[in-house]
């Protein structure tokens, strides 16, 4: 039972190496065999056993007490936690009722017959099994012990396996081909969250794109077809929450397709890559319009997983002539929105309704008005008693209240009171659950389509001048091209998200791929220097096949499958909330002398100077 | 047969594609059906056919000469090289006689129907069929044009598929987790070929790393048993040949492993990926040791596709009288080594020869002895009148020289006349070659194993200092490690080198998974300081495991499986040679608004600050 490492007839986990099996792989059926396990010692008990640890989970070893062994028995004793080892010896059935049902192998111990100390643990900041306990800077330090554990492990490893898939179903099934594209490159125009790269010409700098946009649009004029790339993008954004300056897009583009196309490509890519013990994924996943998104649920990537919708509710009061909802239902552009948060008068407390009320004010500078509905059916509510009880019934049976629950109003206009009630009907969501209430299934997954985006956007700085929604190369959609030259902040566009349970896990669109439309875009719309991208005009002039394609957020994507609250969790060597990596000190000091190929000196703040004597 | 681009049951290259075939998979089982293709105008011949072009490469179709169809006729004929199109028509044989047997469709054309224009070709800087006849700076200009070339578009689509089966080879046959490492790291001591990246806190940089060397081992430390990763690299060596600023190493690394479990593994692996058309991959490779490679070719990379391999002819001189091989083979550490170029004498001109010995004087700072063996087995040589025929004779029979060959001679210390011969050997093989000659097969691929490296080399700035001959983490030969504490440099290395036909593809070690090894290693070794791996030498003294890895260079192993000169001709958007990126003209200058947030200036050179007023 012992193999040669060179054996290259072997498969598996344990293929080219001294142990016959992985740790967790032992069963019953394996009784009587002789195996070699590598793995740490993860604890021991009363000097009788100790249970290893490997990649795949635990066994019991059981530690001989017979005289002869003696030796053997010291040293397992003797060994420190989180050392190397490896043993032989021979799988046996645990006694009756010494069975552990709640371990895999918990059924059968290893009777240790050798053993090899491969590397002893001389020093633990911490405990491991305490380990996900301790903080995240102490986490991120020793993130290789961090990694021990078995939920960094799995998800790691379902990260790999999911990629895989995704791989075989693009290239294998669909007959894409995975190319790599520069990630040295030259900066965008006004890309400001770009990471320079000095070169060793004087003045000037490479760029670390956001993403292989253009790269992938000129494989499409090249005739390449069908691209596919896992890239690696990078985003200088200082420290957003839960951002990471650099991250993993699933970056796809194809010749010849549509919108439809492209959907029905990502709805057999998740199916294809979804694990089997996460449930199935029914096709195809429904789709909102912009419009309806954010009339329903106030935010353009709506989590589908729970109701709480909102209600217009202006007619209801229109004859009203209570102040601030008479201006909001008389003013051409005002309405009176509402969602009703079921269980919200039984379960919140009054702290929890400050709360919102509180995010109203500082979020969105807008009055929120709350009524708690209480079990016997009257109104608690500032409101109660300047509403006919006719205006009471409609507002309830249009939000379909009951005794118990909660009912939220705004009013003003529509495009600041939706997104006021988008983001506290999510609150409102968490709040609940905090509670204990069950609102969302933590087993679900929802995924969504939300379509026809409005192809520009007025500019925030300057709401005369227009920017672009995604980004300049996204096609019109077809039924609005004509608008283009006349009202183009009417023009929806070929822009898709790809939503699950409220996170925006990917978009894509449609490209422009006529120059003549391009340039019109770039230089009457936007009023942008087209110049700067003279290559790609030059590209879609020279024979550029109509393409589209989408961007999936990986470490997104694989956060919210294994549930995890950051995607710290499922990326190896993640960087902190400021951008550093903890546990090798970066980024760090360089000296004049590394500085000095690439013409750059450091211009420190007046404050730092004394400090550092640069 | 027109198929909804939302169909998700198809699958296959036109899936999601109005196209029901690309366009060389038409044969004459296809006769009969109609067909709709997409792609470009390739050419046209006499208004009767188009050639159209898509990723699989032509199809003929034939224009429509009836009077009811003369405006699809006068669009096909008015259309420009290269305009994009969607054509649907009837598959029928070509009329006999008319078959082309030269193309995949030869057999048949497709009888056009209706066309739809999809974008019509404007402008082109050069014709697409002479691309590459254009010099390399316009073919990178124009990189979208050149790749549609379908040398590149093969190169591209092997390169993916390689990959591909290389990931399913790792990750679905021997258990390897694919692991994305980070590529904003911390600067390696003394790491002068890393490219910078500026944070924005004062003073503090990234570094982006030469290879994920340190992640990972800490993923070994971490447990996760096996990695791999298709890793971006990153080198700024300014201008060497045929070195690009980024590439891409296939990163491999396992626990509980050693030499020969990595060894067979890669073989495996190389077998696995291999294209069927590329003839077989028999294993194991052969293996060299460093002393072997030496002592034979010369270089620690032979190229094994042929012979001329290095003879030790010292003993046959020891009695000459001639100076510079008498104080050669009197020396202690003197010898005379020769390689006989078979036909040698009978193709190689006078120019050549002369080329040859201006390489030893100029390269080597040596002299060569050349040995013409005319015809008639008489010797042209200056040393000829020199030598007495025994020794000739024993010349001749220990180098295997014959008539019409020639005979090159060095003499002096080992060291310096093994890697002379070894750079001739590989002229006098493509100097032939140039004059017709089979030297090596083209087609041939000769893998190798170079082991036994030594450990540590001496300094260059310093011979009495020792460096590592590859990386520091690299652990001492089982055979040797007592060697390590008395005499370092007698201790030969577990890191083995993959050589394929004379370049090296590939290389490894098995690393030192104990601190205090790793501790003496660097400190009392390399005169290192060894705290600047601290968190390094942490993570070894909290359970490594034993492990060991592999990179492989994925351009340069590609490139020489398709012929290719340059890696730059497998990658999709390669640098030049001085780095830059002809076609969007990276790296570019960046404003001081641009750089502040880095604080960071641009120091020019004196004689630069005129002309950009910076």
């Amino acid at each position: 039972s012992h193999y040669r490492l060179s054996d290259s007839t072997r498969t598996g986990h344990s293929s080219f190496s001294p142990r016959t099996h992985a740790c967790a792989e032992l069963r019953p059926k394996d009784v009587g065999e002789e195996v070699t396990l590598c793995g740490w010692v993860q604890y021991r008990r009363h000097d009788l056993f100790v249970i290893l640890r490997d990649f795949s989970g635990l066994v019991q070893l059981l530690i001989p007490q017979d005289e002869s062994l003696v030796h053997l028995k010291s040293s397992l004793c003797g060994l420190p936690l989180e050392s190397v080892v490896k043993v032989t010896g021979e799988v046996i059935h645990r006694p009756p009722g010494q069975e552990n049902k709640a371990m895999a192998t918990g059924a059968i111990e290893v009777s240790v017959r050798s053993l090899e100390v491969l590397n002893e643990c001389k020093q633990l900041p911490f405990e491991i099994k305490d380990c996900v306990k301790k903080s995240e800077s102490l986490r991120m330090q020793y993130r290789y012990l961090d990694l021990r554990s078995p939920q960094m492990q799995s998800n790691l490893r379902l990260r790999s396996q999911l990629v895989m898939k995704m791989r075989e179903y693009l290239c294998n099934i669909h007959g894409f081909i995975d190319v790599e594209t520069p990630t040295l490159f030259k900066r965008t125009p006004g890309g400001a969250r770009e990471f320079l790269v000095p070169s060793r010409e004087p003045g000037r700098f490479y760029s670390l794109p956001q993403s292989p946009q253009q790269f992938k649009q000129l494989l499409m004029v090249a005739g390449l077809d069908r691209y596919f790339q896992v890239a690696r993008c990078y985003r200088d954004e200082g420290s957003k929450p839960d951002r990471q300056p650099e991250f993993t897009q699933v970056d796809i583009e194809m010749s010849f397709v549509d919108q439809m196309g492209i959907q029905t490509l990502v709805e057999g890519l998740i199916q294809h890559c979804w694990p089997e013990k996460m449930g199935p994924v029914s096709l195809p996943f429904p789709s909102l319009t912009y419009a309806e998104a954010m009339r329903e649920y106030g935010v353009d990537k709506p989590d589908t997983r729970f109701g709480m919708k909102l209600v217009d509710v202006t007619e209801a009061l229109y004859g009203t002539e209570v102040g601030f909802l008479r201006d909001a239902v008389t003013h051409p552009e005002g309405c009176v929105q509402a969602i009703c948060v079921p269980g919200g008068a039984k379960h919140l407390q009054n702290k929890d309704l400050e709360f919102i009320r509180q995010t109203a004010k500082t979020h969105f500078n807008q009055e929120l008005s709350l009524v708690v509905l209480k079990a016997d059916g009257s109104w608690k509510s500032p409101l109660s008693k300047h509403l006919p009880d006719s205006v009471k019934q409609q507002l309830l049976q249009k939000t379909h209240a009951e005794a118990g629950d909660l009912l939220l109003l705004a009013a003003g206009a529509a495009e600041r009171v939706r997104p006021l009630l988008g983001k506290v009907r999510l609150q409102c969501a968490e709040l609940l659950e905090a509670q204990g209430v069950a609102v969302r299934d933590p087993s679900a997954f929802h995924f969504l389509w939300v379509v026809d985006f409005p192809l520009f956007l007025p500019r925030e700085e300057d709401p005369e001048q227009l920017e672009s929604a995604h980004h300049p190369f996204t096609a019109p959609h077809p039924d609005d091209t004509h608008l283009l030259y006349s009202q183009p902040d009417k023009v929806r566009s070929q822009h898709y998200d790809l939503v699950l349970n409220g996170s925006e896990i990917g978009g894509g669109s449609i490209r422009i791929h006529r120059a003549s439309m391009q340039q019109y875009v770039l230089e009457n719309v936007l009023k942008e220097d087209a110049s700067l991208l003279s290559h790609l005009m030059e590209a879609l002039d020279s024979g550029a096949p109509p393409h589209g394609g989408i961007a999936l957020g990986l470490d997104r994507l694989v956060a919210i499958m294994v549930g995890a609250p950051s995607i710290r969790d499922v990326i190896a060597f993640p960087k902190s909330f400021r951008g550093h990596d903890l546990m090798s000190g970066a980024p760090d000091f360089a000296s004049e002398a590394e500085l000095r190929p690439y013409h750059i000196s450091v211009n420190l703040p007046a404050e730092d100077r004394g400090v550092r004597g640069n």
